[in-house]
């Protein structure tokens, strides 16, 4: 838990630079705009501990797995990732000494992320060892609307008189700190120097993505009196400017970067491209540059802000969670997903895990046009094939399909079989995307186009992976673990089983409604997965008579098999020197206690709400909450709203700041290796469907309002089919803005209430 | 399953070169002599498959662990047992063409390992391009005797005049195939030539051990014309020899390598030492150390050979059991111990597991003096403290010992979590090897000495490891894996259990003996282990409540919790094609299936089979073994014991030949990676305790004769206490001489007898 971040409503401030947190700092002050992304690392030289990483969507390498001795169906390789080109580096000299944050000790350090504009601003002043003050303000971004260009723009000014040399670099020389084998993944360097330009091109091994990159720089000078050089090495390019600096006049220095992948330009366009770019963006010039990127976020901050009146720490960590989302990702391409620390930073190989359907999708679903939704759907439609593929590697057949827990391209890839392997219960979290969508559009057609086959495929898997236990005489599944990872290969995980009924019993639903709605569609679905109706029969089979581990006594639903046979102590009776005990327990010890990492039998309760009265989620809440350690970011924000729905309202607002803040104030303390930008979006889920207790059921949007006593108002736009509406809660009143769109019948609390076109409603609702 | 080894009384034999069986046939034709041991590599090049491999009793490397994702207590490294200076090569040219019998046809190919006298000899002619037929014949052998000496000897004749040229190198440019990182495990390597001496020397990294070698040579020819000349580069010294050999005249060569280790030498004097031994072997001449060798086995064979009249495939396999492991441990050094693979092969690391006291004590109990038995005790106690320390860092206190699994001095070190932590019935077998020990010998004052301060040690960490199920208001323990490696992290092993349950009980009557018969010794114990009388109590709670699964309908102790929710399909139902499963099943299906690696509720009656009667045995065994796919070595020997105990004495013949043959035949198809040296304790085992029905009780030794129909009669000799015994056992005459020792008392099938001293008794026991 970190306290080093200045409360404001808008903005990330560090005031004072906080060394001892400096690759938190990097991860939190990272910018993005959906297709690059970069740490904040310096742009001087900083020589104390840093993760540097730049990062481009989709550019990626398999990695050899590490694993002690490999087994059958190991996944062949962990995706990364891959830490591209480095384009921000702008080194200082003064008087011959090299300005470096770790060296020189900054005075009056300011550190801003200015959210509502997409700019990161840094401003300090330095002492030379000649006794020269220098006052350095960095500003850098990456455009919302050139995607492909970074600019870094620096103005400085020195008491007096001293020679100054910038030392601008494009550098190939990267390596990923999470490499297996501390391998190098990129070949076929090359740099040049071309007139202004200074460019490199690389090659990624294995998966040969190219990328290109160029780079020009405007310097603006007093009496224009410098001299530059331009050079190049295997690994970069750089280019240099030397000048006096006279007492108290500025100089300002821009550098323009365009990095093209292979994902997005043709092989043989894309140094030109970057050329092309950069230049486009040099003869703009920052100030324009600036302009756009404001209006860019003003747009998206128009659609998705959520306003608190009356508590600016929880105003700045929703924004925070909501900037980060949208740096991440935006929707405008079906290849890419979110993955767990978006642009910042190595872990998790930036592959696409379970976090999106179950975590993200909601939070896209409300803010954004349909289409950016649906791209995350159609993701994992055009991976079916893979999925199929995966489940066969593991020895299931006739179309099963085994969506991977970490996935690139649509393959298994990660390192942990306990993962990998065992959490197959992200199948259900896919499938459950498909009606999440639907239920939340009304776009059914998805299900006929795409949606049919996923759940087919995954009915079979489910199907074929439980097996009757002749000694229950019920149907059991064996070997699994639960989104509780700290638990592994348990037998009759509740939620995984629950899921599977559900999923079968879904799919044999659509089957059924699109075989009487548009039987030519399913006849093409069923020559296409030769499906036969008997399998409808076995799953009728399945989900009459599974077994769901239960406790009579507590009439709780047990996590897995012998859950009760484990030392029921609440982590409150924990001493804090044992926490987070990942960091403090070994892993045998983690795994057979009781202490559960992240929502599990309670995820169910979220997903599967309305098939249990509220006294049962309250007695469930009460049995698993204590017992959990929320060593998961994706925890909190499922615990917040389940708190609120059972008018827990105390641990609902502590479950949101803590969700809110993870990063903010580092309380993971986990930070340093990138932001949980997944959780993020399970931040804003707090607020929707939390506070606003915002569901969607029979095509009505429901309200059911309790906001936190110090907050006085909260105020979200949100899309919802043709509408686009304002919602705003203060404490006992309901406001509905009907922005666009025809006349809405909602739901607050049980009452029907209707809002006419452009007209606002209110509603006391206490 | 292969069977290109041609059956012999005394000798493995292969006939015609198995080029697709070349590393198969390394392993199967390795040397050792306890300290030292080297693959049967060709002395001449050979460019097909090999897995080189030199290797020093002791010398190991701790190889960074590989793991996915490091987690709190993971093992730091993985030992490696060191391929070590290559020292065996002798390279030859005939007219400038390189032999290498992956490029030339051999001819006549015959390799024999001769297990009476210690040697590996090899022959072959091959025809050079130059159409003339060279004759090989090729002696090697490491000396019993002079445990650095390695002998190479080869003598050679051509059909026509021709030039040969010899190279003989010593190289230190050695590597592990298996290393983790492919790294370099050696450092400063320098080598040189001193006089008519080769030499090198190099240290490992990190562990600093260092190794000095040093070879000298022989030639004879008739003529005794040729030139020498001796070189060395960074990591290998050579020497070459060129002449000319007329037609049908033989060239006999000898290499003499002395190959000294840190262990056994001060550093100063590791380089003179090799000198002078390699000198001192020189001088002796070949004939000479043959001569001594031979002496040296059959003082072995005339302790511990088993005779199997009338089958001689059964005969060559035991003796090539016992031959293996006599060239792995000699028992005179109690740093030492057995490696699952000895010095045929790097698997496994060469590291101490669980498989000492569990499979290979018996054998040395019975074959060798007491010391050697004991020395592998003191092993354990000497790394008391060590595993004291492994369960603090697993946060176990109060002096609870946790064995590892598989290491090297003392620490765990292993790649597998899966193994390391949760095979914690390790700690049963390691006090349970205290009781062997002393129940076999009736050295009780090792108990005093050694014994007690290791069992407290082990009965704390199972007091600690279980805890109380307020569910099933009984101890459990969770978890763990059981000897059946094809589960993992199941709760209430049955076998783990029932071990932690008999070393709490036998660890208190020892102590209360202790207290009675030397309350000063035990005064002094108590104060250094700060036992407490209350922790007696303790046990006693746990002892008499502990819970194992059992099924009632069946009557039948349950593998684990929930062994009954698996589909129980016979292995006699898998088609051929997915056996082994390790090969073709993925490690999901693997662990959620009902079969089974190796015995584990039946290990469990192999300890403890006093305490169930015979149809207990049969229900059991009826039951587990049709699951059982004895993927593991240690699998068939533990069978084979059971079924003849119960009777089903097909069964028991079946896996005799399965676990003797095991690397004969290739049975589980990894003999290419090294024999599975422990595991041939076991198939001793199936002669003394299985056919034999050896068994000691109440101090006596008991037998219980069944033969194989087919077997005309077994011999062997064993010591037991103050007696030196050799046993016959024809198909209804069972023959005791006591060769040497006072009248014994004996047992057989529950009826008394005595030999007198020096004379023979026969019973009919049909």
């Amino acid at each position: 838990m970190k306290d080093y971040i200045k409360i404001h409503p808008w903005q990330i401030v560090e005031e004072g630079f906080h060394r001892e947190n400096a690759k938190v700092s990097e991860s939190i002050f990272s910018i993005g705009n959906g297709r690059m992304g970069q740490r904040a690392n310096f742009e001087e030289k900083y020589s104390g501990a840093s993760l540097q990483g730049s990062y481009l969507a989709g550019v990626y390498y398999p990695d050899k797995t590490r694993v002690g001795w490999w087994k059958n169906g190991y996944p062949e390789y962990f995706a990364k990732v891959l830490n591209s080109v480095s384009w921000n580096n702008v080194h200082i000299s003064v008087d011959g000494e090299l300005i470096d944050l770790n060296v020189q000790e900054p005075i009056n350090f300011k550190r801003v992320l200015d959210m509502q504009n997409g700019l990161l601003i840094r401003s300090y002043s330095v002492v030379t060892a000649k006794g020269i003050t220098l006052d350095f303000e960095w500003t850098r971004f990456v455009s919302m609307n050139r995607k492909n260009i970074g600019v870094v723009s620096l103005s400085l000014k020195a008491s007096a008189d001293c020679r100054i040399s910038i030392r601008s670099v494009l550098s190939g020389d990267i390596h990923n700190q999470d490499s297996n084998y501390d391998e190098f993944f990129w070949q076929d360097t090359i740099s040049g120097v071309e007139g202004s330009h200074l460019w490199l091109r690389q090659k990624t091994k294995k998966t040969n993505f190219s990328v290109a990159a160029s780079s020009l720089h405007n310097i603006s000078l007093d009496n224009n009196n410098y001299t530059s050089a331009l050079s190049n090495t295997d690994l970069q390019s750089a280019a240099k400017f030397d000048f006096h600096l006279l007492p108290n006049k500025s100089v300002r220095f821009q550098k323009y970067s365009a990095i093209c992948s292979s994902m997005y330009e043709e092989e043989s366009q894309l140094q030109s491209t970057a050329h092309n770019e950069a230049r486009a963006a040099y003869e703009a010039g920052v100030d324009v540059l600036v302009e756009e990127q404001k209006k860019a976020w003003s747009d998206i901050w128009h659609n998705c802000d959520v306003e608190i009146d009356g508590d600016d720490e929880a105003q700045q960590s929703i924004r925070f969670n909501i900037f980060q989302l949208f740096q991440t990702y935006t929707g405008d391409d079906s290849r890419l997903n979110i993955g767990p620390k978006g642009f910042t930073g190595e872990k998790y190989g930036g592959s696409t895990y379970w976090d999106t359907e179950a975590y993200c999708l909601p939070f896209y679903l409300a803010t954004a046009p349909n289409d950016v939704a649906r791209n995350l759907l159609v993701y994992r439609y055009n991976q079916l094939d893979k999925a199929i593929e995966n489940a066969q590697k593991l020895g299931f057949n006739k179309g099963a399909a085994l969506y991977p827990m970490v996935t690139m391209n649509g393959e298994e890839c990660h390192n942990e079989w306990e993962i990998t392997f065992e959490e197959i219960h992200r199948n259900g979290a896919i499938a459950y995307a498909v009606y999440d969508y639907i239920n939340y559009t009304g776009d059914t057609a998805y299900m006929a186009e795409y949606g049919l086959e996923v759940l087919i495929g995954i009915s079979r898997f489910w199907s074929q992976r439980v097996h009757f236990s002749e000694d229950k005489q019920q149907w059991v599944m064996l070997g699994v673990t639960g989104p509780n990872e700290f638990e592994n290969n348990v037998n009759n995980n509740w939620y995984t089983n629950k899921f599977a009924v559900w999923c079968l019993n879904y799919t044999r639903d659509q089957i059924q409604i699109l075989q009487k709605e548009n039987p030519k569609r399913f006849a093409e679905i069923a020559t296409k997965t030769a499906f036969e109706e008997s399998e409808i029969q076995h799953w009728n089979q399945i989900t009459q008579n599974m077994y769901f581990p239960h406790d009579a006594k507590r009439d709780i639903f047990l996590q897995q098999d012998g859950f009760l046979d484990k030392e029921l102590i609440p982590v409150s009776q924990l001493s804090s020197d044992q926490r987070p005990i990942v960091e403090h327990w070994s892993w045998d010890r983690i795994l057979r206690s009781c202490y559960i990492k992240q929502a599990d039998v309670l995820q169910g309760f979220y997903f599967f709400e309305d098939e249990f009265d509220l006294e049962t989620h309250k007695r469930h809440f009460d049995f698993y909450e204590p017992l959990t350690v929320h060593e998961s970011s994706l925890s909190p924000c499922i615990h917040s709203i389940l708190a609120n729905k059972i008018g827990n309202y105390d641990k609902a607002y502590e479950f949101y700041l803590r969700t809110a803040r993870l990063d903010l104030n580092d309380i993971n303390n986990d930070t340093c290796d990138g932001c949980h930008i997944t959780s993020m979006a399970g931040t804003w889920m707090t607020i929707s469907k939390g506070f606003a207790g915002m569901r969607v059921r029979n095509g009505r949007l429901h309200l059911s309002p309790h906001i936190p006593n110090n907050w006085k108002t909260i105020r979200f736009n949100i899309r919802f089919r043709e509408n686009y509406l304002r919602i705003s809660i203060g404490n006992d009143q309901l406001e509905v803005q009907n922005i666009e769109g025809p006349k809405i019948t909602m739901n607050c609390k049980g009452v029907d209430f209707q809002v006419d076109s452009t007209q606002t409603k209110s509603i006391n609702y206490a």
